[in-house]
């Protein structure tokens, strides 16, 4: 599915590719200044790139981390706007700066590459939504939008409707020696974070890189479980991948 | 349909039923202690209980208001996610505790099973959506949930779009003497309590259980006549039960 | 549509009328006292108009605005829920006020009339919206709404998914001098205004009539370019009228 909205094809020079969960990647060579000095990031980077969905975070948040990885890009801003078509989460809004616009070029395209790859680990019906990020070694975008430690292992779930989460969560917990970060409900966030009143319980953590993998998916095994009682049609947005780590 | 849900089998052992509008009951018999710890909600109750939904709070809050009376168990928090599906609305995310989880279990259970009753009170259709309660007596979940006072007649109603709720808030309180105690519109609510944003004009009011009654009446027959106007397929989520009351 | 849409028949003496976009016109003669001091709108007029909406702000706003110009009406608050249905953007609540009734109810005519028009330059599909307006001469509505400067033109865009507004403005603002008012994304507004988290880059400005209108031009044109890479199905809600101008 990605290769073929790879192939979409769009005049525009902003234009880098599409990915699923209504995913655009965007590149800004020279962004006005106007809109630079008002825009809530705290930067000189005139050459800015974007990549936005209607639907989830979690694995854009994953892809655009690596891609800042192997790029020298910048985290500029992460914003998490309270749509999602029909479920009650997030789409996302992130933006990376350089001085150089051939890297935020290149990051974006790794980032919507991998994107098909990281929502593998979102899943969906009718009734709900699930979703897991697992990394060993988090980067800046996982620091900057979810509060990960630099270079530990990480990982997140959330679960909706909300109630699904808190017993995932619970599981999640108990399963494996790990530390928690944060928890959020649709009222309470952590610091700055908050989920904006979206459906989900929410909670991060870290620790030893094993540790952290077998909480992340005890919490699937339970949200699986638990969604598949409210509608039996639960399926990852394109193909699951934690099994293969 | 609710019986046919609650057929779901769900091997979990927090699983306890299914209800309409994409509700789900969940016990957890000993809550993970740093979760606990983290969820604003001060207790020293182990024993959860949760009523968690996609759609609708107003029937829910029934249900678990008369499940509450009806056992040992505490209020412990009511969140209110901005999501509802494609309705303007909101879901609903309830916590209840004992230091007994059979206690826990058996409000959950009453609550589960008298959900999709309440619901019939919730009527959508495409351009809208229009929710009401009535109590007599109103419990610790009405009070938690919506500022209702305790043991007196209880009366809620909320309409969307929300000009069509202001209409029915008008014709509401003309109708007879009742007790204003608040009134929300998108940007507006009153103390701790808010619609965040939803599409809705809510109001609620106390008084003589007759009048209250009356006034609920009254602003279901007007939403109903007003989204109407809109698309002619306005439906009972479930069966309205006020006419039979 | 609209047409049809009009003969909707409803016996309550409050209905005006319906629109595109689940729109709907109402009018109270003369509120509730009660209801009127908790509305949080400083006024003493008793006939209040309601132009209230699923989905759109930017059309009902500016048909509302011409309806306000050509009665004795004026402008009591203006409200942006965040809902949509299945779009990352608002409806609207927005209401009005006159000593005399049948100015409010020739008002909301007008604007349920005009609405179809204005939500013209409305365009939707799967993937994300876009909306814009231009007003040669900005009235109480966009004054109110949008932080207008009476009397001057005034351009408006928003794009989503966000990150495609951020293009859209930027090319907008490159496109012809006129001056930013503000500019909005999930996370962050303008004062007392804001997005409350949809999925959207907004912006609005002013200047010389010619050059905001150049500039509304070229924020729809790279719109259109890049949500059509997503999905090819963009379509305005009724008929674009902005090339008839």
């Amino acid at each position: 599915m990605n290769q073929e909205l790879l192939l979409n094809t769009c005049g525009r020079k902003e234009f880098i590719g599409t990915a699923a969960l209504d995913t655009i990647g965007l590149v800004i060579a020279g962004i006005d200044e106007t809109l630079l000095n008002n825009m809530h990031i705290d930067t000189s980077y005139r050459a800015i790139g974007i990549l936005t969905s209607r639907c989830g975070a979690a694995g854009q948040f994953m892809a655009l981390d690596e891609a800042v990885k192997m790029t020298d890009c910048k985290v500029l801003s992460i914003e998490l706007p309270l749509d999602a078509k029909n479920w009650g989460g997030h789409g996302c809004y992130c933006l990376i700066g350089s001085q150089d616009v051939s890297n935020v070029r290149e990051a974006i395209k790794i980032a919507i590459r991998l994107t098909d790859k990281y929502v593998g680990e979102v899943y969906t019906c009718d009734a709900g939504h699930l979703e897991f990020c697992f990394s060993a070694q988090a980067g800046d975008v996982l620091v900057a939008g979810l509060q990960a430690e630099k270079g530990k292992a990480y990982g997140f779930m959330t679960g909706s409707p909300a109630g699904i989460g808190l017993v995932m969560a619970d599981n999640c917990l108990k399963s494996a020696p790990v530390d928690l970060i944060w928890q959020m409900s649709p009222f309470f966030g952590e610091g700055d974070v908050s989920t904006h009143w979206s459906n989900e319980v929410m909670i991060s953590f870290k620790g030893d890189a094993g540790n952290v993998k077998e909480a992340v998916m005890t919490a699937r095994e339970v949200g699986m479980d638990l969604l598949k009682a409210m509608d039996p049609n639960v399926e990852s947005v394109t193909q699951p991948y934690f099994d293969s780590l």
